[in-house]
């Protein structure tokens, strides 16, 4: 924090009191009445403020994507319908839509991809949240590589795909179902391995949660896991960790 | 069901309407006042009864096992605490006891091994689940190969081991934390793979939910599931079907 | 595993080091991209592999059926929608759909029905379920009993019909609500049971989950379960012990 | 209500003002500081006021029952520890105590039992909690018929002992682990069937949940539910039950 | 059971060992094939076979109406939509709807109502459920006083609603949220109370679970409980406690 | 209560007996069949009845505005679909319905604003709950603050918005997802905190029960927690509290 | 916040930059190393740091005391056990216990007591938690009177104490089993109620989960909820809410 | 993996195919028999083998720890009794206990602490926890800054001491109860964040489900979940993050 230097300029006659308090209070985001935007996100962590679409109401979202991509060049969206794209491609013709992943895009600013990420699912039906947390990780410039349907009832397809995964600097192991792929891959890498549970499967998967307590209880060493479905968060934490590995300059 | 004999009989006048009765009514088991034996269950399915201890009274679990002795010869009785073992002895002295199973039983005829049951656990602490499975698909006639330690978070253990398990007509899966094993195990073998649950975990395995959710959600084919730490009901329908693939001459 | 001789080939220079890698890498699937087949499972495991078409991409769905009736002739998918046959139906003609049990089947090779298999249910609402049972098992070339309508609570209907469940290799039982008839049944036959817990219920059967507790906790022997409405799997496995019991040469 | 006569007595000048208000507020318990004790329940209900035991502080414990052994002749303690028996008695020496169903009793008063009760239980662990119901039925005046160890997966045993169950008033169904006898009793009598589900069981028994979810899906009619291992709740019921068929002259 | 008259008969040759043997075995359902129909229920127990809609093939409703009308005279069918109903009318003319409790029924024979069951309900809410255990238990006989938003939360109207509810044999109480009115009932009468949870309320409702769970742990005595949303169980077993203080002569 | 007052009137001859006992059982409601509206509950309590419109008839919600206008002035209805408006305008033109909150108000008398509420959300998905309990406490006659979107995961913008949370008399905080608000603003208010969990969410949030577990283990002390979604309750809570403050005289 | 204070005192020279910013950063706690004790808090909130004591390590809990006793004069320890106790003690030979609510007090300064809190309990065995309550009130200055066992199930004993309950400025409704005394309160009175589940009961009581959904589902209006057993926050919140009543001049 | 290397010596007649076969086989563990230890792990990821203690027989502790200790030098033991401990310091008099962490540590090579990771907990009672993370970190090489008792109610404590975990390259927040300190720090810092959940709490907090899901629900982002009281998983995971920030040379 900068506390200090804005003290010693309050001290030195540089800025007012009530500037500084007004720095002190009102500085970091943009208020919008019904929300405030995080436009300071960016200097703080790195990565900017990102759009969780689902029930956001339609002269809202179109307004925080507005601000955001005067602001910030870039701009991504999450779990947005093909309705709500619509009505943020009136204001914003360069965003662009991924229907498999439910992710907006807007891209003004080219984003140099770095590193190795791995993303992996157990079945066809993980693709979604797959993308989600690949797209995710290239949208704040991670390399990714996909390995798909390498679900551990059919072993050998994993261990024919293993080359990508291993070099890797962070996997992604989405599953639904039993969720046992990050046991498996926890055991083969030497890198983290982020779970992520599908809400894919039927009866006693509950919805994922039975996914979601199998990756928790993995007896591999070197496996966290995110909450169901999110593969926005998989991809993000994945970036963190891969410009950890690539020296963080970005 | 003989019930068109003993209708037969009794038209013939060989037997009396009240022996017919009675015949149906109670005939297939011995009360005990407490309890209600069941002493024609061998000829029935081919399996003798199966003495529940834990939980039973002093008293009754000695009468249960003397009687069971006499009629049938081999005893087993499962969840016996030492205790409990002292004081059957005390009556049987040929009872002998597994303290890791906590099996306890009575050998009077020799049994035959036939056939093949593989048994196998993910951890070392999953072996006193696996035990009682074993002991009990002996105890009624198979044979039984033990492959411990092969977690699916060290893969190459697994595949080390394999052969034992892809010749078995039946593969018992014990597997406690994540659960895992069943699944990579039911897409390697081509016969029926029985999973057992464990309560071996902590915080989010809920006292073995976990393994059980993810072994009933498992994608691979051919596997069922037994209540959690429940060896010996694994050992019980593994021999039902080994003994079919031995054609069930017993 | 042939991984012995393939290595003699190439000490032998039959093959080379590369092919070798690729054999040991590449071989058991058709990689689609989007999903890997399992062309090899058949030789395996004796059974080819099954389309689970519950949210497959329409696509996807066309093409892997194709590839595999082309491959292998007979195909069968699970929980498909009419909508989903119809596209299938579209590029495969002969491609036969069954409504109550949501199943389409491709059959170009006609298959042999051997041994016996018991599907039971506790109701009518529980017929779906077992039909997709019935018809797995048919397709992988068990001969069936269907016995519908015995629950427990109306028990001169089960005892009425006890002689085909008696002879049966191995009994699917199918309920939902208080799911009590894998228990009942399990007394009275001698072959193993597979209890199949339905979503049938309401209030506090929690979508299924009641009568799969009480399927679990059996005291009855020889009873194991597979996850709620899995009639498949049912199937599948009583196809197994099925083919066990009738000597294994399929 | 009495209020009525109250008021006109009031009116008439027959009490005074202050008396009918007290009336209304004071009356029907003895108040003890820390508790209060339902000395006219009897009267509203035809049931005196049964003792909790379990937790009680020791005063209280010997306070209560040497007060409503006083005042009601009859006395009634529930899970009492065989330590606060021995309290009990040292000020009540007429006291009894039953370690199986952990009942104590003072009867100074005897009562003419009458109509007919079944109890059941599905196994021998069940027993304790049969008790309970059973001897708090006799407490209250109800004939009782036991019937033990009667599960349904030895349906035989069931079958052989149905006379006494299906000449009941009302029968009370006692099991743990898959919790089933209700269903099967449900279809085979006519009048009303209390189901206790105990705690006996392991794993997925989940402390008896599993049997009250059994129990409250049935699908046989006639079924009400009581808490686990509630006999004293279904001893106290099956009087109210028996009481009204038997004319409740009481 | 008439066992032994029928043994005798065959012993005196007026029946057939073969026509023993049909009787124990086929006699007591019509099998529709799909369905096992309970043609003889009534005489068992004195509640004809009733028809769960809900979830029923529109050919098998039909049919199965047609046949206990042809029967039984007297049909009732819970949980019916109204194009259910449409169905049934065109078979059986006679048929009438309720809307609120969903009942369908049919009644060629007129039913005397007797004795005397009181409904309570807690909220507004909750009278759909109320309704159809109301209306089950007139179809059988009883006769119903109806007391209506009688919360807990608003003691003073269910204070000067009792007389009607201390009067009843047998008391319905149905109630969701917080589920507490059975509780307070339970303290107010001598006779039984069952407890009917509605899967009214939201959030932590659980969709009845709430409800379900109060009741259980009731500590007023008398109190048994059905599956959520039950009324039709309810009024059952009211019906059955409603007969034997009548005297049972029905 | 009033109950002495009445007795002395009795005694003096002023009312008749059966004018009391009338009074003691029918007054303090207006019994409309269907339900009874607690038309003396302002006068108890200094809050009017508030009608809670899901799921209620169409005709019972229309008679129940009309009455409760009649008699009261202003009506508050809660959880009220655009549908339900429109039935009550036709009878009451001057109702106004917010689709935010999905209140409808009807305010014949208009109310003094007293005090201070401060209203918090974790992000904007929580506003339609905060403006329910918002809207409500205003409906009460209390001064209501709106600070929004101040979540724990960007603690800079709840620090910059601390001024009119840390004057309120009750602080509501709304929060779903991992519902962390409430724990922070205990620990910087002196005031008590209402806590709202919130079903905004997905996976593991489990339709708000995470975030309501969240509250209830909150470490900061004054904290007390409402159901789900329950906007509602906290604004009358909050009313409750402001109106202790500000002296009561209403 | 003072912040700005502390700014105009650096620009005006009256303190140095380093000292604000320690301010800023060092001032509001005691850091023991192992701990950071808030002794602002008083400053703060009225109300001075509470210890919980259940786990702190022996000399930890002796360090805090001290430390707190010495700074504050009055201590209040939570959960406490006779051995930590005996440990505080030997350190502050002025602390006494209450083994009842497990509550251990230092007072060195007279609290005078004001307002007026009434906390009831359901039964006798809710005492404990009520006591941490009502003494933790009585620690931070409430008036407390103390009404116990008037459960719902015996409605006359509540109805007969409700002068102290209706009079309160906050009512504590402390719960176990089926915890409905909170909803049949919150129709009583017109001041928050403030409910507290306990862990009192069996089965499915589920160690006070079941209580505390009744709570939560309540339709009372003015009922907020805090967690199983935590006596202690009800206390606390109550005397907030006592202290706003009061005119908050503490 | 190397096995184009041994293919290619194969070719060569450099080995022998039966030694080739054995090496794909056997080469990558130690078979105790009981156990199969991974000794070639450390090659492969860098992290010897760590020996989960709580639950070995006591012979196999021995003898793992002795081969291990022979074999890596270093060796690590999580959730040791002090029993254990004592067992093993007599095979291996160099080993260390931690009472606090419950670790067993043998350290023959000394290892550098490099980069850095920050350990806070949100009270005291979580600190064993944070130790077990913070020591494991240790072990493998991380340098471990601790700030502890930072929850989220006393905001300050946190944000005074925010300079070591906002310059971490990883930080793990370890928190029972409500569990809110990973949502808060998430904001505060760029790189990831490993949240902890204890069972730490009472009541709700269900042995740590609820912080756990709490945790799970984040909106925060760059945070994922290990399982309940896992310290160290996360002291692994952060070490794997460390090590890829310092460059992986280790």
């Amino acid at each position: 924090m900068e506390a200090k230097k804005i003290l010693e300029k309050v001290r030195n006659g540089e800025i007012s009191v009530e500037a500084a308090e007004k720095f002190f209070r009102q500085k970091p985001f943009d208020d919008l009445g019904f929300a405030k935007l995080d436009t300071h996100r960016k200097i703080r962590t790195g990565f900017g403020e990102v759009v969780f679409c689902s029930g956001k109401k339609d002269e809202h979202l179109q307004q925080i994507f507005r601000k955001l991509a005067e602001e910030e060049g870039n701009v991504l969206g999450t779990r947005a319908s093909r309705e709500q794209y619509e009505l943020i491609r009136a204001l914003c013709p360069d965003a662009v839509y991924d229907s498999l992943s439910r992710l907006v895009k807007i891209i003004r600013k080219p984003v140099e991809l770095r590193g190795s990420v791995a993303v992996c699912t157990a079945g066809t039906a993980d693709i979604p949240v797959a993308e989600e947390a690949a797209q995710t990780a290239e949208f704040f410039g991670s390399k990714v590589n996909r390995v798909y349907d390498v679900g551990v009832s059919g072993l050998h397809r994993l261990l024919a795909s293993l080359d990508p995964i291993q070099e890797a600097n962070c996997v992604i192991a989405v599953a639904g179902m039993e969720g046992a792929l990050p046991s498996v891959l926890g055991g083969l890498v030497s890198n983290p391995v982020i779970a992520v549970p599908t809400s894919i499967g039927y009866g006693a998967s509950l919805q994922g949660i039975s996914a979601l307590l199998t990756m928790l209880n993995s007896c591999a060493n070197g496996i966290a896991v995110v909450n169901i479905d999110n593969g926005y968060g998989a991809g993000y934490m994945a970036t963190q960790i891969n410009r950890l590995a690539c020296g963080k300059e970005r």
